[in-house]
């Protein structure tokens, strides 16, 4: 059991079930919000800090990079790139992949961690992301693991944990809803009534409330990629 | 051969030394100054421009990126730690130590390497530094590698390149002398006269000079563990 642990949280449905995973498991959680230039930004947030205000975490980090947006090359910070339909069939690269995002917030969450002390990172990739988003697969975080493991201090121990990873987007629903209403009855991942973060995003958020056999109460969405 | 190389230039003797070498190697160069809240940022990105310069290269990048002051946990960033003076013989962290900052930047370069095309990312570690800084540790780099590995497009090959990371500070000195002498006769990496990053590095680039046997013609001095 990890007891000072940093959840990255975006403020989608992903990070929103990863939160309350890690909050079964720890005594002091530490919440990081990255944004990065992405369209959806001002939603994201809020959604981040009443997800943190819920689990009564004091330790908040709000972390604005603006290289990622300078640098392009996806349509989640590009308006000049449009933005395509997600596919999950198709073993094309969507138009929303910001290149290497993930390795960019684990280097930030790992030196935010090295600082305070923190021995766990939670970040709510999803594998089944995986074709459209390369750093969302289990090997990509085996590496960065290692790459934590040889680039600290000696007496810096940190662990990334992916809770989420072989998870469905219907099992994530599904999860969510449990962890709802078990630990958190007065409160839902559901209420915030405009976390959407685009079409391609809705498109698969769709599917994992159809496939989990419960309809979308709201037409809630998460931002797939980075953990929701 | 690279035809398309990122190097990572913060402007000190490292750095100028890396960027001379990827020169003679690669057809196209593209340099990448990341400031992180450090004390000499306005000095290291003038000896960025002034080596962008001498070698004529166009595509310049220069990221500020603010999270690393922002954690703390460095005398480079953080005005209340004080600078103690680095000491290669002890196994003790130096103050200058900035939490898992080379990953922070190869992160960065990554991303835009992918963008851009570029295949070959340099940068100036060197691994004489490694007791005091873990990411200049040769088996840092070569998990990040396996990281840009699993973390970026199927069709992406980029590959990390630390030409230097092998040579003792004297040896560093000499290569910089040399090159100057044949490639650059009337450009040096010791014009700039301020190019002092604090006084722990100071002490380091001494020994340096003082290891190759030459003398410190303007008590020039080099940032390291980014690779100068």
């Amino acid at each position: 059991m990890g007891s000072n642990s940093i959840i990255l949280v975006s403020g989608g449905m992903d990070s929103c079930v990863t939160a309350a995973m890690a909050k079964a498991e720890n005594e002091e959680l530490a919440f990081l919000h990255i944004s990065y230039g992405q369209r959806t930004e001002a939603r994201e947030r809020r959604a981040f800090n009443e997800i943190a205000d819920h689990y009564g975490v004091e330790k908040r980090l709000d972390i604005s990079i603006e290289h990622l947006a300078k640098i392009g090359g996806s349509s989640l910070t590009d308006e000049n790139i449009a933005v395509t339909e997600a596919d999950l069939a198709s073993t094309e690269i969507p138009t929303s992949y910001v290149p290497f995002r993930n390795a960019n917030m684990l280097a930030i969450a790992t030196s935010w961690a090295e600082v305070i002390g923190a021995n766990t990172i939670y970040i709510g990739a999803v594998a089944e992301d995986s074709s459209g988003y390369p750093d969302c697969r289990p090997e990509f975080y085996a590496a960065f693991q290692q790459t934590i493991n040889t680039g600290t201090k000696p007496d810096t121990h940190i662990e990334i944990r992916t809770p989420i990873i072989q998870l469905s987007k219907a099992d994530i629903v599904k999860k969510g809803i449990e962890l709802n209403r078990s630990a958190a009855p007065n409160w839902s991942c559901y209420r915030s009534e405009d976390w959407h973060a685009g079409r391609a995003i809705r498109v698969l958020s769709a599917t994992g409330f159809e496939q989990a056999g419960v309809s979308d109460p709201i037409g809630y969405n998460q931002d797939k990629n980075f953990g929701g």
